[in-house]
C-alpha cells in the first residue's frame, strides 16, 4: 500500500509517501513541502497548492491520501488557512477517485510515538527510525507528513473496514 | 459589471447573479442553491460544489466572484465545511483568472439594508425591493448570495482600487 501524508497548511503544506503494510517494514518514497508566497492572495494560493499537490499525486501515484484533521479550536487565520487547503487536497484526490481519509494529530502522534501527546521531536525521531533514514527527514515540516502516512498505513485498513461497514448500514437503513 | 455571489456551505451554496453599476438599477440574472448529500463523504461533496459552481461560472459568466468571508468563533463543524466550500469556491474563480473578493457578513447587511447587525428577514425583503422581484427570491438560502453580489457592485470598485493599490506598494518596497 502506497500512501501520500498531507499536513495541510497555505505557506507550507508537508508532503510524504510512504510504502508499507501492517507488520512489514516501511519505506519512504518521497518527501517535501508544497509553499505558496504569503503576498499572494488566497485564491491564487488555493490555485498553487493545487498544482503542487496534483504533482505529487501524479508522479507516485498513491493508493490513500492521508490528510490531518483540522479543529477550529486554535488560532482563527491559521484554522482558516488549514481547512482550505485540506479542501484542495481532498478534491485532488477525490477528482480521481483516490479515497482519502483523516486522522487527528494526536491519533497520528499515538501510531508513532505510543503516545497521543508526543512533542514534535519526539514524533521526527520515530519517522526517522521508522523509515531507517540516515538523518531527519527534510525538510522538517513534512515529517508530520511521513507520519501521518505511517499512522494510515498501520490503522487504515481497520478505519477503512469500519468506515465501509457504516456505509454499508447506512445504506441498508435508509428509510 | 457582472457579479457571481456565493454564500459558501458545504450542504447548501447559495448562488446569485446580479449585473449592475454604482448608481444604477440592479438586474438578478439568476439565482439557485448548490446542494450535497449530508451522507457522502467530504472530499465527494467538495467534488460536487465544484462540479456545481463550475456550471455557474461557466454559464452567466461573472466579471467577479464575491464570497462571503468565513470566521471561525461560530459552530466548529458550520465553520469548516464553510471555509472548506469557499476554499474551493475560491479555486473555481482562480483557475479562470476571475477576480475574487470577500465580504464579511456585516458588510453584507450594511450594503443593502443600512445596518451591518440586520436580521435574515431584513435583508431578503430588502434584495428583493432592489432587484424588483416580485416575490422573494427563491430558494431563501440564496437571497444571501444575491445579497453578497449587490453588496459586491455597490463597494466593490472601491475595494478592488484598494486592493491593486496596496498590491502595488507591496511590490515596490520589497527588498
Amino acid at each position: 500500500m502506497r500512501v501520500l501524508g498531507v499536513d495541510p497548511g497555505l505557506t507550507r503544506c508537508g508532503v510524504g509517501v510512504v510504502d508499507g503494510a501492517p507488520g512489514r517494514p516501511l519505506r519512504m518514497a518521497g518527501v517535501g513541502v508544497v509553499r505558496t508566497p504569503a503576498d499572494d492572495d488566497v485564491p491564487r494560493r488555493l490555485l498553487a497548492i493545487e498544482a503542487g499537490l496534483e504533482e505529487w499525486i501524479d508522479t507516485h501515484r498513491p493508493d490513500t491520501v492521508a490528510i490531518e484533521r483540522v479543529f477550529a479550536q486554535h488560532n482563527v487565520r491559521t484554522v482558516m488557512g488549514t481547512a482550505q487547503a485540506s479542501a484542495v487536497a481532498m478534491l485532488c484526490a477525490a477528482r480521481r477517485g483516490i479515497p482519502v481519509i483523516l486522522h487527528t494529530p494526536s491519533e497520528v502522534k499515538a501510531a508513532v510515538t505510543g503516545s497521543g501527546r508526543a512533542d514534535k521531536a519526539q514524533v521526527t525521531a520515530m519517522v526517522t527510525r521508522l523509515l531507517r533514514l540516515d538523518a531527519p527527514p527534510k525538510p522538517a515540516d513534512a515529517a508530520d507528513a511521513l507520519a501521518l502516512a505511517i499512522c494510515h498505513i498501520w490503522r487504515g485498513s481497520a478505519t477503512d473496514r469500519i468506515a465501509a461497514a457504516v456505509a454499508r448500514t447506512r445504506k441498508e437503513y435508509r428509510p
